[in-house]
Parts: C-alpha cells; sequence; structure tokens
C-alpha cells in the first residue's frame, strides 16, 4: 500500500532548524520510503495533490489524560485544591471503565483534526484507552497511573500495566510505559520498585515532577530535597524518564534532568491555568534538556491542540524574559514534534526517509496562513489547527480533506451526552 | 428584512457576567428587535436553525492595523528595533495605497470567519481601509495615524481624517476617529492639536501609550514623567480616548486613566512576541479601567483571530500572579465584547434588544465544544474559532454556513500574492 503525496510544500529538517521546500513524498507501508525518489517498486494506491497543501510532521502531544475529556470546562477559574479535590476527583470517583474510551475517542478527534497525530497518556483505566486507539489509528505511549508506597512485588496496578502491555503486543501503534504519578503521592519505596520492574521489563517512565510550589515547599519539609532529586534517588533516572512540568526546577535541577538525560514536557495552557506559573524552558533548554510539549488533560488545558500549545510556548517566555529572542518558531516546532519523538523513544517526528510516515497536510488558502511568508513562523504564530486537511498515521490515510475515516464523530458525541448527563455535568 | 435564529443556545448579559439559555433571536433591520417575542409586524425574510449553535456577541477587536497583514511572519524572533526600523519599516515605505485594500480585506476576513465583527483600526491610508469595510460589511472605527511635532491648523494628516470622515459619512457601519501614533512620535503641541480638534469635531481618541521599556525611560529622560502623564498633560484625555498597551503603567498612571476613563486594549500576543512582557490586566481593573482587548497588526500577533487573544488574556495573568483565580472566562468574554464596545462607544456588543445585530453562531458539535459544560469557559479556554459558522453584522448576514458572502477570497488571495511578490516576501 503506497501513498503519493505530489508536489507539496514540505517542512523537512536541515541541521538543528527546518527548510521548506516542494517536494513528492512516497508513503511505503508504515514509512515514509522516499522524498522525490520513488523507493523500488512502488506502487501508489492513493495519490494526493499537494500543491495547495503545507506538509509537516505530524505533531506529538507529550502529556495528557484524554480520559479527562468530558470534564471540560466543569472546574474552571478555581484555586488548585478546590479544581482537583473539590471537582476533578470526585466527578473521577464515579467514572466507569468504559467512559474512559469514550472520552479518549473524543480527545482523539480533537488531535487528529488539529494535525497531532501521536501522544503519550496517563491514566487507570489504560485497556480502555489502548482499545481507542488501536480504532482511532494514533500512536500513541500509554502509561498506567501508579500511585503507593510500599515495595510490594504483588502490586496490582503494576501487574495490571503488565498485563495490558502483553494484551496489546500485537499493535505497533501502542507503547507502554510506567506512569508513577508524582513525588507527592508515590513514597520513595514505591518508585524504587516501579524503577526497578521498569529495567527488568525494558520499559520507559512517564511522572509528574515540581508542578507546584505546594509540591515543593512539602518535600523539602518532609525530605528536605526537591521532587527532581527526590525522584531520582528513588532509581527513577536509571530509566528512560518523560517528566512532565518541571516548573519549580532549580538550577541544580535542571543539571540533574541534563546529566541523566530526563525529556522534559511542558504543558503552558495547563501550567498558567492551575496558577502553578512558567516552567523555565529557555533554561531548560540552555541547559541541554530535550524539551517536548504537551497539553495535559482537557479539565485543566481545556483543549486537545497543540497548535494553541506551540503559540502560547512561543510567546509566554518572551513575555517573561522581555525579548523576543526567546523560543524561536524553530525550537517551538522542534518541541512540537522531533523533541516528541525522542522523548518517546519513537522513530517520528520528522519528514525523513526511514521515519514513520505521521504526516499532517494544512490548506495554504486558509485566511490564517494568507500569506505564508515563512513557514515555520506561521507554524508557531499564526495557525490555530482548523488549517489541517489530512492526516497520515502510520502510513495510512486517517484524515482525508476534513473527513475523519477512523472515528464515528456522531457516535462519540452521542455517549459523551449520555455520560455528562450520568455524571450531572451537562 | 427580518432574520429569525430559532432555538439557539444563547449567551445573555446577567448582571456583570453571562447566562446561557435557549432563545429565538429576532433581528430586525439592522438591530436585535426581539428575544423570544417577535417585534410587532416581524417578517423573516432569513431563517437559521440554531438548535445546534451557541449564539455570542460579536467580538471586538479593539486594536488592530489591518493593513499589515501581508507582512505576517516576515520578522518573527527580532529585537524590537530589527523587527521595526530593519524590516517592518522599509517594507512599509515601499506599500502602494492600493496594497491596504487587499490587506485590510484579508484581515477582515480571518477576523469574519474567527467570530470577530467590530474592529478598530489605525493605519495611514484611511481610505482604503474603509472602502474594503464598506465591501466586507463589518462595523469599524478608523483612526488616521497622526505623527508630528508642531500645532500647525494645516496639518495635511488631520485634514485627510476629516474628509475621510466626510466622505464616508454615509456609512453607519464606519466611525472616524483620529490616530495620533504615541507620546515618543508626537510631540507635546501636537498632541495638543490633536486633542482641539478632536474637541471641535466632537470625535474619539485612538493612541498607543506605554508598549515598551525604552518609551518610558526615553520619557523621563527628555520630559520627567511617565507616557500617560506626557498624554494627559497635552489634553488628550479630554476627549474620549483608547489607549492601546499600557505595559508599563504605574499605579499613579493607572489612577489617571481610570479618572479620566481611558479605555485600554490589552493585546497580549503581540505584547510578548516584541519583548514587551505582561500589561497589569488584573491591577488594571481593579483600578476600575474599562480594559478591552485587541490582536495588533499581523506583522507582531502573527493572527487577527480574537479567540487566540481570549485564550492569552485567560491564561497569562493566572501564570504571572501564580493563582487561576485571575482574569476569569467571564472577565475575558466581556474585555472581547462588552468592554470594547463601551470604548468605542457603538451600541453592540452584548445579545440585549435594541443593541445593533452582531451576532456570531459556534457548531456545538466541534470537538473543542464537546461536551460544552460551561459555555463562557469554552469561550475562553476551548475555542479556537474555526467553530465559527455564522456571522451577522448591522443585521446583515455576512458568513452563511461557513460560506463568506461579501468577499471574494480567491482574489484577495491572488492581489496579495502579487503584493508579497512585488515587495519580495513570498
Amino acid at each position: 500500500m503506497g501513498i503519493l503525496i505530489k508536489n507539496t510544500l514540505a517542512v523537512l529538517p536541515q541541521g538543528d532548524g527546518y527548510a521548506a521546500a516542494r517536494h513528492d513524498i512516497y508513503v511505503d507501508g508504515t514509512d515514509i520510503a522516499g522524498i522525490d525518489a520513488a523507493p523500488a517498486g512502488f506502487e501508489a494506491t492513493s495519490e494526493i495533490d499537494g500543491s495547495n497543501r503545507l506538509a509537516i510532521p505530524g505533531l506529538i502531544n507529550a502529556h495528557t489524560h484524554t480520559y479527562m475529556s468530558m470534564m471540560r470546562n466543569v472546574a474552571d477559574d478555581l484555586s488548585f485544591t478546590d479544581w482537583l479535590f473539590g471537582t476533578i476527583e470526585p466527578i473521577e470517583d464515579r467514572l466507569e471503565p468504559e467512559d474512559s474510551y469514550w472520552a479518549s475517542l473524543l480527545s482523539q478527534i480533537e488531535m487528529i483534526r488539529s494535525g497531532t497525530t501521536c501522544f503519550n497518556d496517563q491514566q487507570m483505566h489504560i485497556g480502555q484507552t489502548t482499545r481507542a486507539v488501536r480504532e482511532s489509528g494514533m500512536r500513541a505511549v500509554i502509561c498506567r497511573g501508579l500511585v503507593g508506597s510500599a515495595y510490594d512485588e504483588s502490586d496490582y496496578r503494576i501487574a495490571e500495566a503488565l498485563r495490558e502491555r502483553d494484551d496489546f503486543a500485537d499493535c505497533d501503534r501502542l507503547t507502554f510505559r510506567l506512569g508513577p504519578h508524582a513525588p507527592y503521592s508515590c513514597g520513595p519505596d514505591y518508585l524504587r520498585l516501579v524503577a526497578d520492574v521498569a529495567k527488568r521489563e525494558g520499559m520507559g517512565i512517564h511522572i509528574h515532577i515540581a508542578e507546584g510550589q505546594v509540591e515543593s515547599d512539602n518535600m523539602w519539609r518532609d525530605h528536605h530535597c526537591t521532587p527532581v532529586e527526590y525522584v531520582r534517588d528513588a532509581g527513577i533516572f536509571d530509566v528512560p524518564t518523560i517528566a512532565a512540568h518541571c516548573i519549580r526546577v532549580s538550577e541544580g535541577d535542571r543539571a540533574i534532568l541534563a546529566e541523566n538525560g530526563v525529556s522534559v514536557v511542558t504543558n503552558p495552557a495547563s501550567n498558567m491555568k492551575l496558577g502553578n506559573g512558567f516552567a523555565p524552558v529557555p533554561e531548560m533548554m540552555a541547559a541541554g534538556i530535550n524539551v517536548c510539549l504537551g497539553t495535559d488533560g482537557a479539565a485543566s488545558n481545556n483543549a486537545q491542540n497543540m497548535f494553541r500549545e506551540m503559540g502560547l510556548v512561543a510567546l509566554i517566555h518572551k513575555g517573561t524574559h522581555d525579548t523576543p529572542q526567546c523560543v524561536s518558531a524553530t525550537e517551538t516546532l522542534a518541541m512540537a514534534t522531533r523533541n516528541g519523538a525522542v522523548a518517546l523513544g519513537l522513530p517520528t517526528g520528522s519528514i525523513e526517509v526511514g521515519k514513520k510516515a505521521d504526516l499532517v497536510l494544512l490548506d495554504l488558502d486558509a485566511p490564517s496562513l494568507t500569506p505564508l511568508n515563512n513557514p515555520v513562523a506561521a507554524l508557531a504564530y499564526s495557525a490555530n489547527g482548523s488549517e489541517v486537511t489530512d492526516v497520515i498515521i502510520d502510513g495510512r490515510e486517517v484524515l482525508r480533506n476534513r473527513e475523519l475515516l477512523t472515528i464515528d464523530e456522531a457516535r462519540v458525541r452521542h455517549e459523551i451526552a449520555r455520560i455528562c448527563t450520568r455524571l450531572g455535568l451537562a
């Protein structure tokens, strides 16, 4: 099965940056098999006229909780405590496992339609999300949320995580990580257990670190260290780790993250919305940390749109640092694509021969892209995601001329309305 | 001519906030003539099924330069000096008057499609913009940009501004203000002249104030006062004034703005993008200043999408103030609608009988609005503008089912491409 995207304006990697030019892109099987030259024996089963399209690598949402989309706009402008303990957790307690399936599909509809091809998810009902991913056609890293205190080899959550991984071993688009929730919800012995299991099983880890000041204050009071040190001391950084947030990280913390090759996911909308401030993104990049980008869940964003997140990360640090020369458009696009691929250890995130065919086409007639002038700047500063017309994931057309081919959207809306009614949200 | 929007979920004012409920909205002539009750003698020439639509007041972009859209994405990640003097001004020097017509139409396409019905524009070629507004169907306040130093009654710019106002007196959707550019580009005598002319002619004023630190530093060095004091002392605040930016405004400055009834337009994207930081929006609101919202021109934004701006203003101050309870969704919507109407002195900005029929409908099936849960929060935190399906301005359908009825979009793209080629941008 082959797809030929003819004569498209494609954003290709060039050194540390990007160069946009007209190209023919050949997709064979699941891979980008040729640029301007057909691979041997190539046969196009589908040909896309790219002449009025901007082709970019699919965006990678490196931190989200897709099961939360039914909680969109239910708890806004509240203190973190009222938000989490007063509103979100009481709703979560009433969720049924299948709710996560429909909510994850809803999140995936929003992500696909706004150009995201891959996401890194953390939640409890991973079986429901994996099922949704199998149907949607997206690429995903599924991380079983874990909380605990003891070093208990029989921990049911970890057992579930390993079982799910085995159950879905047939789907190449899925990989699995362990998701210890956060330093404040996992004791040191439990983190040590998670690190040992991850090492033994060859799995990566996805954890929240240093999201708010209270977390740092309590950590200092109880353990006389920073959240980063606490997690490192438990051995977590001995396996490939993705750390979400990292807002309150000192220069010493940043050195630890860099030395240990920890990738950091910044989530600007969520961090601002919950009053947690601005992550030191320019300082983390300067320390050599691989920084990527995520939306966080829809309960604290309230969108699953990576273009919105790119616009934020490209702007807010210019504001906090009083200079326009801070987090460039090129760095922004890299955060949303290749840095995410590096963090997740996946062969995607750029338009190059041999990479997975995770591709997004944007309508060059969209008012927001007229005139285009500088394609990379346009992606960071002008686009809002509605320009996306076509999405190819793992070599398969998932969105074609704005028509979503894999998910029954009306059915998802119907089920979400039913769930919201049951939860008393609508 | 009457339009009936049947059974729509409408966001109506309720005290200082909003309440959303199902309503029938009757548009008669240019006005909202009835809610749930047809006005006497009403005859619907058009009926819109609102059952799957969210109806909101048209957004008001209270500060922009629509002629700049061909300069989108040409000068990014540059210092303010390199941006303005190294790139933007050399391009501006090569603009021909008619370029402003096409660029303004392009900006208006993007604005209409993302739910903006009214804008406040400052530029030099106001005849071209007024011509574009007459065709597009938008509501606009046109402000002739003015720079100078002497008190010279024969100033050709002011004469032009008054002539344009008279030439377009037949178009109710257009009003005119004088646009003295900024304290750093207008001498005190010239500002005094502008204030006197505005008083005599019964016109309002639109001026940039306190956009960057350099402006404040130079003002102190040269005049031993703040930019706000300088403008006040020239008599500008004796007429209704809209001040764009107001980033570097002290507590004393804020008191002056409040006392004089000056409306402030905050432009978060542009302010961050040019490295000018964050305006003290919560502090200005607390001082009793009417704060409204704008995009600024496409050369420093780089979009003309008020949903993007609403998302920014609702988030960034939560970030700078480390609290989620800062600039609420309700305050955000008010800034983008009724506060803008107050600033411009126009009977629009809310869905109320007797107001101008400037209305926007959004698709409730859009993934970003699913589930809706809280409509006002959805507008501030979830929507990106692509949900807009219908736009009515001054009682006239301008966008119907995403089809733009007033502007030939392909022609505008063609002309913009031609202009960019001539300017060496494309």
